[in-house]
């Protein structure tokens, strides 16, 4: 029974059957018309004209994000526990050519314009330092913990008060939106996104992720730097047709609640255990090594997090059954 | 009718149906047993230990390959027409941080020890100079050309005389062993190359290309770059599958030949049109305007290569009655 | 007897004076006067507002300049010899993080609107190719060439046309403009020059190059990148003191009149062995292994350019003895 | 009377005067004696048998030194504070394509064992985290205080238990040295050092720095990469002068100690202010807006370091009279 990550769960049916449906002779790259027609898809889901690549992870989506945002000699502001910091190889050093990512606090994985102040109002205007040129957050996060529409604005405001550009890493998009129950506008461009990488591959797709562009005036440069960067497939209709499949009949949605539902079901089974409170399809659960090691003889498969603490993730496609027994086994630990 | 690009070309049934197969619950990224299986399964092929990862493109597989052969403040010997020089964007220059690409000629796209050595023996020995670290070719070349194990050997031989890697551009790899006949060792590591990006997507697979390291210790610095790139998918098997699938019953090879006898019953159609011999799927034609443009009116779609000049490609999956139609049509012209 | 290069001259007395001049406290970086009065010193010179950053090498120069001009994904043309191309390690790679430099041909390492046009005119406006940004000239060039007003607003006008920037490279900008007797500003911004590296170093200077910006708004990001480079000096008043030498009573021009008028001499001692014209401080000479050995003999150091031929530099502060003597031995071979 | 920074002292005569006894025709770039005599000079002021490059600026050394310990998917272990993460503009991420700088705590600015372990031993051995290659220290550090040879030693030894490069920011070595009274061996490679970047401008120097290399085979590529950074003066011989001079009656050691002992009279003159021990040229007070108003007021030039705090560094060249002064004004506020 795994619950070690939601990368771990298969591929929605819907999507395997929108990538057999596409798969004909066709135009090559992401000249045929399901990618061309991703920049419709999103502009209508987000209620606003937007431009939208795909890309076949999300840490090629963030990282070109970044790119688009930060020249080499500027930096990103991030929490010391992001993604794109932590997990990623250095990829947002790769692609932005050596910017720098500098770390805020914030409780579960937040920063709010506070703890970006105390980072940025440190750094002097002048040749000597690397000046801040975006702030980036996750949502839902690290931990699983999601930033409604006013904290996104808030950071939102500062970011346009000082000139910087805003990303958002939505690797668990929909389950951020599953929880807060607005529109994806609401949390995204009316709160000051300029630019988001949208999950699917955590959430039914198999391999396809979009940047999605609320300044469409940046999508150009990504265009040519993610075939510099590799990532323009010759058959990018597969990508494509994913994506659509998501997006269809809110199969996002629909997959981001049941997944946070099974969390949230999780998380009821031991509140007096739980680091942060699970609000999207992640649970960090306090567990001693013995506890951990008798779930894991029960057949549960989960991370550990860090000492005493471990992280328990459900997918879009998580068993009732084995949620119902991970609840089961954690109360009666 | 397609002859635009194999690009164009659909997915192999068994690829999909291997992929089908994969879609399960399973470890992530390249964690699982079929992803782990890729050393072994080419190592078979190869007839000798080799260690390969996959990666979703052509280009990501040449940029890493080079990456991992070449320093920043070295460079690599191509020739002038090499994808790697010409249509991927700069990725070689992004993956090695700023290494550059020396033009080396030759007919066909194919380049020579003597004409590798007119770029090479010109370069002074100081730090002034951007000193070479690797020669890359490309089997089949850009215009459907096959070097055969001895050509490749000889080149082996002048970069291991002069402490360079040898990387081999094999985007239609498949069709170059089906033209010669030999194994596919014969043509890699026998003659001396190091680094092989062998690809499937032209040839009826996906989105799995396979980066082949002949010289295994470089595998696992390019694991680390794989990820840093953003080319590490976080559900990695179904790459893996794909290119199981394509290995199994030597589908890769079946497809290649299909593709290769398509082309060479158009080149048959009008020897005295063609650019180059045609050896694998790639059919170079003179044609004027008048002709092109007549067989476009017929349903041809193909590539104006240079004035007066056309490309056709053949896919695995070429249909008889299109191929067929075109040499008449080419006959006839 | 040193006809090797430029770079062995000694530093002129004025140069060393401004520097022992300068030796005092002041402020650190670039804040000092003197630094702070290049802009000034070199709007006088140029006859329009500029902005100028000392460095130290004119490989920063060209370097810097060219970052400047062209984002990594783009490109720069350049003549096959330029010294960008082939003399400096990669620098211009390194600081565009990767831009390519594409090879166009012309006589004496002159390019044309027309041999540059046969570079661009390829590039196919799409995302798979490098698309160019700019372009390189030297003046005077490798071979001791000198572009012309008339030539170099040729270039300007089709940069200008096709939306590049136009960089030139002035390590021997002052044997350009004495050889040409016009105004600074003819050959450079008023012919549709963007970025200029004035060189001093091989004229009389120790250490101190000048970027000259005839569109001072790309000064500031190049202050960044220059510190970031690790070129801005802590103490940069020593390198301003010997720019405001050079400037100062039209030091650089004389100092590269007498260059030039040595140059002269020697040439016309053999005009049939020439290989190029002699129009500023180089002499390129057709000399066999046998009579070079002579000239050797006789103790004249020089550069083997290539087989049969070979390279004479002169300097701002050759003896005229020397010069007379070369003249003599050559013209007895 | 500056106690901005120790870069506004003037230059040294016996700098000065060796610069001017190398104003001659001579060799270009590093093939003059001068800079082919740095090796030997410096081997034995080291006793042991180093290889060095002469740079104009600290940020060159310290980016060249990094380049060479740390790939550009791997990082480096400095404070917080840090000049190479704080002033340096991006330098290292520049020099080595991306690198991550981690930053560890420490008291006045110096690291620990413990403290590194608590940055690295965080950091998983996977291909999603960026792996530690290299440590930095600063000595002295940005607040002046010295490592002496057991506390490098304690981080040497920690380097070569896990596998990494250890690099000393020497931009004050001289002033560490004169503190610790050890011989410049005891502190560097005995202690662990691999690469010192060796300063000498802040101490009577104009425009030269070391990188001396205790794994002399480092030095080659580093040859390389210095060029391509536009860091290889086509006069080095003056770099290389300076640095002599330096060295020669150990010119750089009595420097140092003149600016330590000012600095020690300034900070006796009131020990309840200071920030940190005075061990160096730096001095940390305690002072509020009214009483930094005041000193100004007399003259004074210092740094407004944070809220409430202020920095003095005195130079190798400091009048007397200006400490006698500034160390009556402090104590009588």
């Amino acid at each position: 029974m795994r619950f070690f990550s939601d990368n771990a769960a298969p591929v929605a049916d819907a999507v395997l059957a929108a990538m057999a449906a596409a798969n004909k002779v066709d135009t090559a790259y992401a000249g045929d018309a399901l990618s061309q027609g991703l920049d419709k898809a999103f502009s209508d889901l987000f209620e606003t004209r937007v431009a939208a690549h795909w890309v076949s992870t999300g840490t090629a989506a963030n990282a070109l994000a970044l790119g688009a945002l930060c020249q080499p000699w500027r930096s990103v502001v991030c929490h010391r526990d992001a993604h794109i910091n932590n997990d990623e190889a250095g990829a947002p050093e790769f692609f932005t050519h050596g910017a720098k990512l500098l770390a805020a606090e914030g409780e579960g994985a937040k920063i709010t314009p506070a703890s970006i102040r105390d980072v940025i109002d440190q750094i002097a205007n002048d040749v000597h330092r690397v000046q801040p040129a975006a702030i980036s957050i996750t949502n839902a996060t690290e931990y699983g913990l999601v930033y409604g529409p006013d904290e996104v604005g808030a950071i939102g405001a500062l970011a346009r008060e000082r000139g910087l550009g805003l990303h958002m890493d939505g690797a668990r998009f929909a389950n951020a939106v599953a929880h807060l129950g607005c529109t994806p506008a609401d949390v995204t461009w009316r709160a000051g996104v300029d630019v988001l990488s949208f999950g699917f591959v955590k959430n039914g797709g198999m391999s396809a992720e979009a940047i999605v562009f609320f300044k469409p005036e940046l999508a150009a440069e990504v265009a040519i730097r993610r075939k510099r960067a590799g990532h323009l497939l010759s058959k990018g209709r597969y990508l494509a047709a994913q994506i659509h499949a998501m997006l269809a009949d809110d199969l996002w949605l629909h997959n981001a609640r049941a997944a946070n539902a099974a969390a949230a079901r999780i998380g009821a089974a031991a509140p007096a255990r739980l680091c942060h409170p699970v609000q999207a399809n992640e649970i960090f659960l306090r567990l001693d090594a013995a506890e951990a090691a008798r779930l894991r003889a029960q057949g549960f498969d989960f991370y550990d997090w860090a000492p005493g603490e471990a992280r328990f993730v459900t997918s879009w496609s998580q068993a009732a059954g084995e949620v119902d027994a991970l609840a089961t086994a954690i109360a009666a630990l």
